[in-house]
Formats: structure tokens, sequence, C-alpha cells
């Protein structure tokens, strides 16, 4: 304990220079989408590798086929776990310029209703969220000459251009990626007062199904009563998704999905979500999906299906009278644990076979099945969160769950074998991917310190 | 009846200047759609007034805002009907040119499976069955100084372009075209062996459609289970417009709508329409619609529902995990006699608010509501064709229906109170509208000794 009170005094002490690195950082232009970048991205790899040099890590830069990973190691300085460390160097790209209070790539320090704040691209995602436990890695090591625990880690540069190159990279470095658990500041708190671990994330099977009927465009008066209408079809097939009450029609799609516990619901009724609230920011009012349940069960703990895009005939403007050759659409489920996406992909096949007309030939495409993530809560890992938490918040985190994926949640599980444990400091309007991105200074402390007491709670 | 022998003898002996006026027809490249030939358009209206003066008929170019009309005048030589003669001088556009096999503004005589046929640009669509009439008035002209009927013609160049300046330019010469029947000759025939008089042409609705839901495109994983898919909605509500009987869903829909006699439908029974080769033809082979109606009485004589075009959301490739802010789709209904379009539209428009979600917003717009048009078929007009054919043919014509609508046909009706006489000479495989349009001369020559014993058997 006396250790982890040095450790925040050195934090407090070097707060201008730790923010002066961090500046530097967010003023390399790393945009992973934009080649015209792709010398930036590797200025920022090296960026981050000397910083955690200058940490006593051993850090190297590998190739992966787009831009570069870093992979850097620090033995610790006793017999803690092993935790790697995973973030992400590269951002997205600033466009549209002229929508910036402030240049986007020039850090500036503007106050905000919960004090001041850095506006950058990258601020908080995920250039903030690294330096958080670059600076936590820095202070062990001035202090105590490394955290207690051994290190490990990993920060790749194209997870904004859909970490494609990552997948193969894991599986060809998966020996020195081994470790205990990952770590991971890529999600988001409660609220500024209320901090949380990530412990739910959705799965997801995505889709495309394209519906043939006739050889060619038709008339739809000389045909009209006569020819198979893919788009009627179409219609009449995926308006069957669900039933009045809101639940998914494909056979077996519930199989297998589990009831969260009490103290989980209990815990995040006491979130006093506000559905509705969630709902006015974006000019809606009713919430929709299943009768009865829970607005957080439905965006956490609950699957869904929706048409994500969907295209046939005649879209200009005014009339034309065709009954099309083809309609298509983009459908997607987004799964919870107990899903298989498999059989998901499966059932949902069968529930477009089962009521497809004679004449309709279709084709389905699957672009994605991932199965949703849930981290056991009860893991020394998390319980090490919660008390760093705990003791730089005063009050319990609340263990919350994330509607969407993070697929590298899913790679660290399917190819390293690890748990994650996604302990984040963003804030629901830091305008991620907008303009005039933003991370609270606030959050930036807290999450540093917070990061220093995890590893001094991971030690052996 | 010696009097149409000498007409018809008079025919024969012109057959080849005819067939030459013709061809200086055809080689005018009176393409309504294309600027370019604006001047062409006209070149053909004073064509066409210089034949219908060289008949004895008093013509004149008359402007519309768009392309010229033609309005001409011949009293009749007795006290026969008055008839109003319509017909269109523009074409569709020509391209893609290289599909012709010869120019498309060099009309030129090709061998095929039912002997000669002329191939060019508005062969039959509609300056063949225009100069049929033409030349049927000349030959009257020439053997008895003009036909026993008064006749007043109008041709229009817009038809291809759909007719936009004809409305207004109708009603303002509404005086002007006063008769007791209009006589129209752009449809076709069963078969090139059986004569027809199409009685019956089905209405529309054509509307639009878009619903709005959110004030932005969402992420699906954030929101999924909680805001409204405006594409899952609009497919619930539009996937309901049939039940499973084919039948069209709409409140009152089939009110008004009347059985077709048993005479029409003992008629239409004997044409051994082959539905499976109809839709074999374009790549289908069962067909849609209400359960238990034969086809030509869903093709002609009953209502339909189709959705002419659908949007909404990600239609590019791969997956996006939107909720799309809207989503919106064309829908028409072909109607029948009996039915109201402006009932049909209030009833889909009374669909959708019951079927609307909670928070959805939608619009609805129209863009025509014409009704179905049925000609009777005991009038004096219609007797006087089925003897011309009957004499011409040698066998009695049959009376069908269209699928379509011709906006023409209801504006005779409504706004110069006038039945159409459809006798047209098409064939299915005339390839109205794509490259090597082609008239069969057998056609031809049947349809203008038709159109003379018309006139003919319309006599006082």
């Amino acid at each position: 304990m006396t250790q982890i009170t040095d450790i925040i005094t050195r934090l407090e002490a070097t707060r201008d220079a730790a923010q002066q690195r961090f500046f530097e950082f967010l003023r390399i232009p790393s945009v992973s989408a934009q080649p015209v970048h792709a010398q930036d991205c590797r200025r920022a790899a090296a960026w981050a590798a000397e910083h955690l040099r200058g940490s006593g890590f051993t850090a190297r830069i590998c190739e992966t086929g787009g831009h570069p990973a870093v992979i850097a190691e620090h033995g610790g300085t006793g017999g803690g776990q092993h935790l790697l460390y995973y973030g992400h160097y590269d951002v997205q790209p600033a466009e549209p310029l002229a929508l910036w209070t402030s240049p986007a790539f020039e850090p500036t320090i503007v106050q905000g209703k919960h004090g001041p704040k850095v506006v950058a691209r990258g601020a908080v995602d995920d250039k903030g969220q690294v330096s958080m436990w670059l600076e936590a890695f820095r202070a062990w090591h001035d202090v105590a000459g490394g955290s207690p625990c051994r290190i490990t880690v990993l920060l790749e540069g194209e997870e904004e251009v859909g970490t494609q190159n990552l997948l193969p990279f894991l599986r060809a470095n998966k020996a020195a990626l081994q470790a205990d658990v990952a770590v991971i500041s890529d999600t988001g708190m409660w609220d500024i007062d209320t901090p949380a671990l990530s412990t739910r994330l959705r799965g997801i099977v995505y889709t495309e199904v394209i519906l043939h009927a006739a050889s060619r465009d038709l008339h739809s008066g000389m045909y009209g009563g006569s020819a198979l209408n893919p788009i009627n079809a179409l219609t009449r097939i995926l308006g069957g998704l669900h039933d009045a009450e809101g639940r998914v029609q494909l056979p077996g799609f519930y199989d297998g999905v589990a009831e969260i516990s009490a103290a989980q619901a209990a815990q995040w009724a006491a979130l006093g979500f506000d559905e509705t609230a969630f709902l006015q920011d974006v000019g809606l009012s009713v919430p929709v999906g299943e009768s009865g349940v829970p607005g957080l069960h439905r965006l956490w703990a609950r699957p869904t299906a929706d048409i994500n895009g969907i295209w046939g005939g005649y879209q200009g403007a005014g009339p034309k009278t065709v009954i099309a050759a083809e309609a298509g659409a983009k459908v997607s489920f987004r799964l919870v644990p107990g899903q298989d996406p498999a059989r998901v992909f499966s059932a949902f096949e069968a529930f477009l076979r089962a009521r497809m007309p004679a004449d309709a030939r279709f084709e389905l495409k699957k672009f994605s099945g991932d199965p949703a993530i849930e981290v056991p809560v009860d893991s020394a890992f998390v319980g090490a969160a919660r008390a760093a938490l705990r003791d730089e918040y005063g009050r319990d985190p609340v263990m919350i769950g994330c509607g969407g994926s993070i697929p590298v949640v899913e790679a660290m599980h399917s190819i390293l074998g690890l748990d994650s444990l996604l302990m984040g400091f963003g804030l629901d309007d830091d305008q991620v991917h907008s303009p005039n991105e933003k991370f609270e200074l606030r959050c930036l402390d807290h999450g540093t310190r917070a990061h220093a007491r995890l590893l001094g709670h991971l030690a052996a």
C-alpha cells in the first residue's frame, strides 16, 4: 500500500511531462485508412516503442503485411500475473476538417462541463486510453524499477480499418503473446462518476440474401397477377422475422440463451437506465424489441434481428411500372452467450428456404459469424480491477454490457485463449470517429491511476 | 358492298405507293425524347398533315408546349358516325444502335416466319398502325371522294415521353375534338391469325411510401433491441399486402369489383392461354396471384398490388452494421372496373396507418390514379369493328383485355367523354421499344383493309 502511494505521488509529480508525451502521440496523424499517412503510422509505432523502452521494456516493430504492430516485453519485478495489454495507435480519418473547432492533430485543451478536456483525433480512441497504461508503466518503472507483473504489450495499427492483418499476426506470434489475461482500454464508463468493466459483448452473424425471380425486369401491367415479384416475396419473408411480441422467428433462435443472474439484473436495474432519454437523443421515443424485457437487457443480453439494408426494382424519382428480376437485403443477428453463430446462420437459411416461393432462387452469404463474449465476473482479474477502480473512485465499478462486438476480444479468446479485462474510461459524448473527438482530463487522470493501481492489485 | 369492293381493289392497286409513303414516314427520326430530333418531330407532323390533305382533309399543326400535334378534319360523304382517330408520330430512341441488323431509320424488308416484315423504329409503334388508317382514308378519298363518316384526326408527338402536354391540349381543344367515338390502333392481335379488340384496360394507382424513424443512422450494436428499424417495419407492413391466397389486404380493396360475364369468360377460356409458356419465356414457371383464378383473369380482370421498388440502409458490398433512419418503396395497384383510384389510395393510406409503429412517421405520395377502362362490347362501334374484322379475316375477333394502362384512353373518356375502339394489329414479338422493331406486312395489309371496311360499316 505504501508502494502504490508512491506511484500515485509520482504520477502527480510527472503529470505535465506525461501530458506532453500524450500530446506528442496525438500530433502524429496516424490515419490507417489513408495511404498518405502510412509513414505516420510507422512513426506512431516507433514513438510508442520508444516510450516503452523508456520504461524498461524491450520493444520491437513487427511487420504485419499492413501497418506495423509493436510487441514489447517487461519481465516485472515480482511473481505477479502475466498481462497482455492490447491497444491501437491508429486513428480514424479526421475529415470533415471544416467541422473541427481546432486542428485535429494539434491537441487543444478546452473547458467543458466536466472541466478541461483535450480535443484531438485519437484523444480517447485509442491514444488517450493507451497513454494511461503507458504512463502507469512509466511510474512503476521510475519508482520501483518496473511493475510487479510481467507485461507483454501488443499495439496494432489497423484497428480502424478492420484489424484485417491482426488475426494471422496473432496466429503467427502466438508464442510471443502468451499471457494470463488481456487488458484492453477501448471501452467506456457508465458515466463520468461511475467506473465500469464491460463484461458482456454481443456477437454477430451478418448475412446478405438475394432473391432471384424472372430472367429480366418485367412490365407490371403485362405480368402483374401472374409473375412472381421478388420484392413482394422478400418483404413477406423478412416481414416475418419477428412475431407481434418482438421475438425472432428463426427456428431454435433462443435455444441456449441463458437468463442473466439475479445479481447482474439487480445491478443493471440500479443503474437507472433512462431508455426514453436514450431514444430521445436520436429522435425516437418508444422502445422496440421483445415485450416485457427491460431496456438494458434488450441492448446487452438479448439477441436481435435487424435488416441493415434492402434494395430492389426502381429507386429513382417518379414512377416506373416494373416487376424486378431480383431483390436483396443485408440481415444481421446480434447474439448473446449460449448462441452458436453457425447454428443461427443455418436457422436463417432454413427460415428462408421454408418461406421461399416456388419460382424463387436465393443466394445467402455470410460476412461474419462471431459468438458473444462473456467475461467471468468472479475471476481474480476482475476482482483486482474492481479493487483498483474502487480505490480510485471510492465506489464499486458497475459490470456493464455492450450491444456491439469488439472483434479483437473474440480473437484474443479464440486464438490466444485469453479472457479480456475491458476497463475503459471513455464517455458516450466523446465524439469518437467524429469531428472534435475529446477525452476528459478527469477521465485520463483517473484512468492512469486506476491502471497503476491494477498492477499493484495483481502483484503476487 | 360494291363500294367496299372498289376500295379494297384500290388499296391493292396502290399498295406499292402506300408502302413508299409508309417508308418516308419511317425515315423521319422523330424521337421525342431526344432534343436533337425536335425538328424531325416537326417534320413528321408536317408530313402527316400533308398526307391527310392529299386525302381531302383540312389539317393544321398545333403547338402544345412540346412537340406539335396535328388536328385534321374531313366532313365525310354521308351521315355516318363522327370518328376521332388518335395516333402518335413520335417514336422511342433507337439506341442501342449496335443491336440493329439494319439502320433503325432505314426501313428494310426482311423475310420472317410470317413472310415479309418491315424492320425500323416505329414500324408498328405507332407509324405502321397510323399508316393503316391514313391509307384507308386515301383509298376512300380516291374512289368515293372521302369516307362516308365524318373524321377528326388527332396525331400527337409526345406519347413516348408520357403524353405530358396532351391533357391540357385536349382540354383546350375540346370543341375541335368532339366526336362519337375514338378509334385507336396502338394495341395488338391475339395472334397473327386472330384479330382482336381490346375492351378492357386495367387502371393504376402508383405510390411512394417513405417511412422515417431515428433522426440519423444508428449503430446496430448500440441500438439494436431498442431503436425502431424502419426496414424491419416496412417489410413487416408491405409483407402483409397479400394473404396466403394472394388476395390484396387493403380494406375494401375488392369492393365493387365485378365478375366478368360468362360469355367473356367462355371466350377467354377458348383462347387457350398457355400461362406456363408465357412465364417460361421470362424464366418462371409457377403463376402467382389469387389462388383458383384462371391466368387471363388474373392478368386482365383482377386487381393486383406490386412493390415496384424498395430501398433503405446499406446497399453496398460487404457488411455495415447500421439501423437506417428511413426506408422507402414504390407500391402500385393495378385496378379493374368498379374500383375507384381515390378510394384505393385512401385504403392504402389507412392500411399503412393501421400498421405503422408508434415511432414511425410516413410520407405517402401518389404519382398516378387512373381507373380501369371497360369498353361496352355491345355498342354499334364495337359491332362495326367486329364486322369489319370478320369480313377481313373470315373469323370473329376476340375481345381481349390488357393488363396495363393506356393513359390516352382514360383521357379520351374523362376529358372528351369518348369511349375508345382499340383495334390493333401488333404481335407480341414485334420488339416494340427494342432494337429491330418490326411490323408484319401481313398485319399491315389486313389492318389497312380492316380500317377501310370499318368506315364502310359505320356509314349511315
